[in-house]
This record gives C-alpha cells, structure tokens and sequence, in this order.
C-alpha cells in the first residue's frame, strides 16, 4: 500500500451545502495535479466518519479560458457538472486569501463559464452573487416528458395515488416545481423520492416543494436525485423561482428559504438569466492524513 | 456577536466512532480551560454541514487522580461517560504527540479511571487495549425489569408482534443481545427502534443483532439508544461477546466484526473484566471557525 500523504484542505459551506476544497494553484500548500487520483481522493476525504466530511471534493485550479478553474467531484467520487453554492465558496476561497484581487471573477466549470460577483466588507467577501445562466423549459432540453405540452407547467403527476401539479423547469439540471400550503417530512421524503423517479423524468429529476410566503419570499424543501433530502440546492432555489414567477405567485427577485440558508433569486426579464446571491463560509482548514488505494 | 475563535482539533476514528479531540494541555495549540462554552462549542463542532463533524468533542486535559483526563459530550452538547473507541484515540494523540512515553496510560472518565495499553510499531501507537471493567447482569444494576429472574437470559420480548430472545448486559451502559442467523436492515432499524425504548428498560437501551459465525468471531450490528444504528459501539461490542460466552456459543476471546471495523474482546475469567482492544486513527487535523454564541 502506498504511504499515507498530508493533503492541506479547507471546509467551506454555503447555505449547508458543504464541500472539501483544495487548491492546484502552486503554493507550497497546493496539491501538486496528476500526483493524486481525484475520484480516490473525493471518495476518502469526503466520508463523514473516516474522512474530513462533505458534499463532495472542489479542486481550484488555473484556468486557460478563465480565470480559474473548478472540478466538482460527488462524495462517491463521480465527476460533477456545477454546483451554485460551491461557487459562491470557490470565489471567497479566491479572494480572502490572496489569489486574486477581482472582486468579479470569471469561473471555468463544466457546465460553461460563470461570473461571480463577490460583494466585500473590511477585505473579506461577506457574499457572492452567481450568474447561473438561463433557465429552460422545453421538455426536450430539461429532459422531460409533457403528455400535454412541449412545455410542463402545473402538469398533474401522480404519486402512489396522490395527484401532484408540477412544473418542469431546467436550470443545469432538471427540476419539478410543487406548490403547496404546508411543506413537511412525509411530503419531501415519501413522495419526493417517488416524483424523483417518476416517467416523467428520463433523467431523474430534482423535487422541490415550495411554500409560497409572500410575492418576495419563498419556502422551499428539496429532494435531490441520487441522495435525498438536502439542505440547500441553488439549482433547486432558481428553478423554484422561475415557476413561481412564469406562475404569477411572485415578482422577479425573491428570497428562498431553506433549511440550511437564505438565497436571494434575480430572474433578468431581459434576457432570462437567474442571480443568485448568497453566503460562503469557512469551516475548518488544516490536514487529511490521505491513504491512497 | 462575540468574535470567531480558531480552535486547533484534530479527527481521529476508531471502528468508524469519529470525534473531534482538542486538547488542553498547555501548549500554543491548547485550549485555555474556562475560554470556551464546551457545550456550545461540542454542539457546533460536532456539526457535519456546518462543522468539522463528528460524533462528538472529546476534550483532553490534566487530572489530578490519573495521568491525564478526558471529557466527552455527544453532538447535542449533552456530556457523555465514557467511550471505548474514543479513549483508544486518547490514548494515541497523547503517545503520538509526544504528550507522553507511557506505553500504559491511566485516563481518568466520568465513568471512573480507564487503564489504557498501547500497542506501539516504529513509534507509532498501531492499536490500543481498553480495560473495560466488569460486566454486570443483576436487572437491578443495567437497569432492565426482567419478568422471570433476576438476571435476563433469553428473555422472550415481544415487538410489532415478532418474539426476541433478549440477553441483558450492562456495561457501563444498559445492552439488549439478540442472536439471529442473519442480520438485515430492517431487524436493525425497525425491530431496533422498537426495542430500544421498550419496558424492559427503564433508561432505554442499545439494542445488539448478533451472528455467531464462529467460536472466536461474532459478527454484529447495533442500535444505540437516541441516535439510531452506528458503524460501531464499543461497549454493545464487549455486551455481545459476554452474553456470547455466557451461553456457550464461544470462547472467552472473540472478534467483533461492526460495520466501521473490527474489535477484539477478551473477558478475564477470574475478575469478569473485559478487555476492548482496537484501531485508532488520525483523519485530520487543523483550524476550526468557532462562532462562540
């Protein structure tokens, strides 16, 4: 077995959503790339017991399109298109300690190039606003399956003998909007996880279940494919925020509510880009004693 | 808000019970006794999205009645007893850390003075042998309301209509031991829950699923009480090797195959003791981002 090698690491979280993030940007501190097995890597040190514990792995890395670089890897060691709430992390991890003094950065991910806004007090970035692109709604690009429409919105789905009114919107990925009255457990657990499955989807989808509080304020619970119930999704959060806007429950800019935060939504009526402005945090730097297979 | 603290942790598991340990024994890196909230701070810490994450905070410190100290408290800020598998990691960050050269550590719990025997290879602490003192089967002691006698053999219990066949130990904590021919999730988690909050134990209890796949090695799962099924319990680990012994089904010397590693227990047929020995681990080790309430 090889030996055991120190991999300096930073936690950080944004909205709950949290992930390990290391840097291949040539400190002495950085991972030196194609010295490690990044799927190996994300694997071991996101584990919640064994590992530092995460979401998944983020490695920031120089960029030739941009200026910088991220990598997004599942705690199952699957390589990642974008998270919005990683981004936010990856643009403070930037700028608070000294690689770059722009406080708006161009992102290279694998979902295109993103521009983040950081927004600063006292020298240190408080939040982070993300152009997260267009949202879609024809059922071809999200994918989904309308048995009435090209496009789904309040479609009615059933779920172990209960009718549902969904809204398909794509926003990197695909998402079923729900609007209701009272969001609880047995709603996002039991039929979540049904929806997510559901014909409809040929991809899976995400599930949101959204209260709507005000035309300025959402609630919002969210059934992620592949892992369950989570405490922030930006994707989820802009998808909520478009089908309540094309619906007329809300105005163009609202705040969402999750469990894990706050994210503010800006849907541009020009040109039907999504703003989300939102908070990153550190958690914890230092160490992963890595076992590499 | 009072200002973020940087709080030196280092995470260490052993068998999958992972705890953030801080010591505070003087040196730069220590904590200074009587700075800190440990309960908010257990609370924060232990956090997985939010925190470095873990089980729990495990504080080192001084004592004046052993060679050193430890106090635990569990992810909710309530402080613990004692843990088997965090005092083995105790007893390899003091040795690895040069904190002391003792191969025999006496660690002073809130369960009394643990005598800890390290197992050391290229001046490395490799694993660790816990006296976990005496078990105990007197209903009175674990506290458990056994029907027939006073001690609970093979006690029939009843649960959503299914019998088990429930053995009684206490060690240190109340255990209920089933042996089953096999093991599944549902015994564990649905016939665990069940169980654990039964009225055969006044102070609840864990709940042990056991097969006996040999005379020297028992393969087993556990449901603990108020946190549901975990990789591994130390004390559930000796509990089901002496209510194995007990009943003949093996020898005084087993090993214990959990979900998060494996353990060695031995009982001294002279003094009833019985001796936990296993792996500890560093996972991490740096900085956390303490925001004090």
């Amino acid at each position: 077995m090889p030996e055991k090698r120190k991999i300096y690491f930073t936690k950080m979280q944004g909205a709950g959503n949290d992930y390990v993030y290391i840097d291949a940007l040539g400190t002495p501190t950085s991972l030196s790339p194609g010295t490690v097995n990044l799927p190996d890597l994300a694997t071991k040190i996101s584990d919640r017991h064994f590992g530092v514990g995460g979401d998944g792995l983020i490695v920031i890395m120089p960029s030739s399109s941009a200026d910088f670089r991220m990598r997004m890897f599942n705690a199952d060691g699957s390589e990642a298109q974008m998270c919005g709430n990683a981004s936010r992390c990856v643009a403070k991890y930037l700028y608070d300690k000294g690689f770059t003094d722009k406080e708006e950065i161009l992102l290279e991910t694998n979902s295109g190039i993103k521009i983040l806004r950081l927004h600063i007090e006292d020298g240190e970035t408080r939040s982070v606003t993300v152009d997260m692109g267009c949202y879609y709604l024809h059922c071809k690009d999200i994918p989904a399956k309308g048995a009435i429409d090209d496009v789904m919105i309040d479609e009615p789905v059933v779920a172990d003998g209960r009718e549902f009114l969904i809204t398909a919107v794509g926003m990197g990925n695909p998402h079923g909007v729900i609007f209701t009255d009272s969001i609880d457990d047995c709603l996002v657990h039991h039929y979540g996880s049904i929806l997510e499955t559901s014909d409809v989807w040929p991809e899976k989808a995400n599930i949101e279940f959204v209260e709507v509080e005000s035309p300025t304020r959402l609630k919002m619970r969210v059934w992620e494919r592949g892992t369950g119930e989570t405490l922030a999704c930006g994707t989820g959060a802009c998808a909520s925020a478009v089908a309540s806007f094309l619906k007329g429950l809300s105005g163009n800019e609202v705040e969402v509510v999750l469990l894990g935060g706050i994210l503010n939504i800006r849907i541009d009526k020009e040109n039907g880009h999504v703003h989300m402005h939102g908070p990153a945090e550190f958690v914890a730097e230092g160490h992963y004693y890595y076992q590499p297979d």
